[in-house]
């Protein structure tokens, strides 16, 4: 047992095989693909305790835990699920997986299309969170597992949450929308798009086969998180970190390390690109870009919600400009025009869109409030 | 005479060329260079009705009038300048030039070096808005005009105008400072230095010497001016203008245009990718870091301003995220410290940073109501 007190402790990752062609919104079909998730607790005999956890842009399945003794790291989201926390793994059974498209695990671009055995690349179709929610339906078939106490997630893993509920009324009895929206705003979009031109048009790219050429196109990857992380952080945040310290005492009149957040964002963007699949990265921002529940109907949120039959737990953060409280408050008027029982709460944090991540007590004190009652009313 | 009404007409550039050395606050000094400029209105006897407008990141000399009878657009900041307009170039002597390092005439990297005759490229001397205002006070050597009644700019302008006070205190009668800031924050540094990566990581950069391999750093550029706009424009009136506007009916699935957004940001990067030099482009985001009056002294603002005798309009607007109002009145705060005569105001305004270059009637009736005051005061 790894030594972290309250921790999950060693998990080791499964993979679920679909081959049932499953079609996807962009009018593509996917014959066959794979979805790598962990679990963590223990499912009860009735299968009533079992929560999703779906993860946002760069995250994946390892959502608590250690993969060994020696991983320095545990899951992105530990500070909040495992014995004692408040997502309690004592209480309930936690599934975490990697969306279909992903690159850790699950079914995606850099997999090899079972036609030719090499990599997708450009030819691995646009994935939306609807698509993404119907695949969760099928591993949740998988495993038995008729309705969720809990589906939950943190940005686009709280616009899955908020999909859920919509597609699939009868089968999720709490959601908790983290620092999410109903939808991007253009500046959010405009951001994305910046971050695509730059992996787009970085030439190592190569349309998207960049596999066969055995290069990655770092440059590109590298600023689209350089960018990402400014967006994720509050003015304030960079501020109190970084202000205005320098690298050196004085001015160096050059392009290295002049300011502390230069190099601190440089590592980021170096870090990314070393790890994460390019063309995984265009789909997440492009699944962001398109989720708008009510553009298929062309109709108001609050018309477009009214099918969600869950109770919700919906949290912002002050210093959140990505998905600022507004858009989440938009999400709350929605759900009580359609009568829903839904908390708010709009948490002080300096932290800006990363908060949802950090171990704030009030948040966790909440979440935990949330999910004792939840427990409760579920006779879990 | 150019149709436009108040208009300063059709106007012609004009060239100084300075062969005394000058050294720069990188250590480097430049032995010669030329600043090309334009003036409007005329100057009075005792030549004590000059302005002097500085410029923005990718500003220039070409701040109001036309060209030529068939240059459709004016200068940047017509709105604001001309017989009748705010700065009432029937009162005043209005200069406009193009900073040292700029690439719209005055000498920056992609003019020849004399010693080689080929382009300066990445020899080319780091400039800081100080050496600007060493440049600018030859400029006004060689006018003869001993103390400007006005020193005015927005942003990065608005930086030489305070540096102008407290430089050559007794030569600057007024400053006008606009959407301006007293130093760059971490998260301001960190867009700039995404930009600066997007140029630098551009194959076609060539370590600043792209101009011997007959390419420019498109890509790079590009990239700097669609996350430039998007930081010059409010969430707000970036919502209002595009929202989620679709540019065909439905969802394209692809990575061309899906947004009005993205077409707006795509095509304003490519404008100035075709147009701005890219190292001109790294040494102003460059001048903008370095800004920081209290950095030498290790000082204080209100320390660092004491010099400063002039009077003050200092002006900010509220959906300016870029420089929020907050740092302008950091700027208030020090001057009133020092005694210092200051006027601010807290424009209401949608347009973001970008608002300083419409024509808000509100603002245009403050600045041309300080403007009035001013030329009685002094006397002209």
């Amino acid at each position: 047992m790894h030594p972290q007190p309250n921790s999950v402790g060693i998990v080791t990752p499964q993979t679920a095989h679909f081959d049932t062609p499953i079609a996807l919104k962009s009018g593509a079909t996917l014959d066959s693909y794979d979805l790598v998730y962990e679990t963590y607790g223990t499912l009860n005999a009735d299968k009533s305790n079992a929560i999703l956890v779906c993860h946002a842009l760069s995250g994946h399945h390892h959502v608590a835990g250690f993969h060994s003794e020696q991983e320095k790291r545990p899951g992105w989201w530990d500070n909040m699920i495992g014995p004692g926390k408040p997502v309690d793994t004592e209480s309930f059974f936690v599934i975490g997986l990697n969306n279909l498209g992903g690159c850790h695990g699950s079914t995606g671009p850099s997999s090899p299309d079972p036609k030719t055995g090499k990599p997708y690349g450009k030819t691995f179709p646009f994935v939306t969170v609807e698509d993404w929610v119907e695949t969760q339906v099928r591993l949740a078939d998988r495993l038995g597992i008729e309705a969720f106490a809990v589906v939950m997630g943190g940005s686009l893993g709280g616009m899955q949450a908020l999909s859920w509920t919509i597609l699939h009324p009868q089968r999720v009895r709490h959601a908790l929308v983290i620092a999410s929206a109903p939808g991007l705003t253009a500046q959010n979009i405009a951001f994305n798009d910046v971050a695509r031109q730059a992996i787009l048009t970085d030439p190592d790219f190569h349309g998207g086969d960049f596999y066969a050429h055995g290069v990655v196109p770092r440059r590109g990857l590298r600023l689209a998180r350089m960018l990402g992380h400014i967006t994720y952080l509050s003015d304030d945040v960079m501020g109190e970190k970084f202000g205005r310290i320098l690298k050196n005492d004085v001015f160096q009149f050059g392009y290295g390390v002049e300011f502390e957040v230069e190099s601190y964002l440089r590592y980021q963007g170096d870090k990314f690109a070393d790890s994460f699949d390019a063309n995984t990265y265009l789909l997440m921002t492009k699944a962001l870009d398109y989720f708008d529940p009510t553009h298929h109907h062309r109709v108001g949120l609050s018309a477009a919600m009214s099918p969600a039959q869950a109770d919700f737990l919906v949290i912002s953060f002050t210093s959140d400009w990505r998905f600022a409280p507004g858009r989440s408050r938009e999400i709350v008027k929605a759900l009580l025009d359609n009568d829903r029982r839904v908390s708010y709460a709009e948490i002080t944090a300096a932290h800006g869109h990363d908060a949802f991540l950090m171990p704030d007590p009030h948040y966790h004190a909440l979440v935990s409030a949330y999910m004792k009652n939840a427990a409760k009313g579920l006779g879990i």
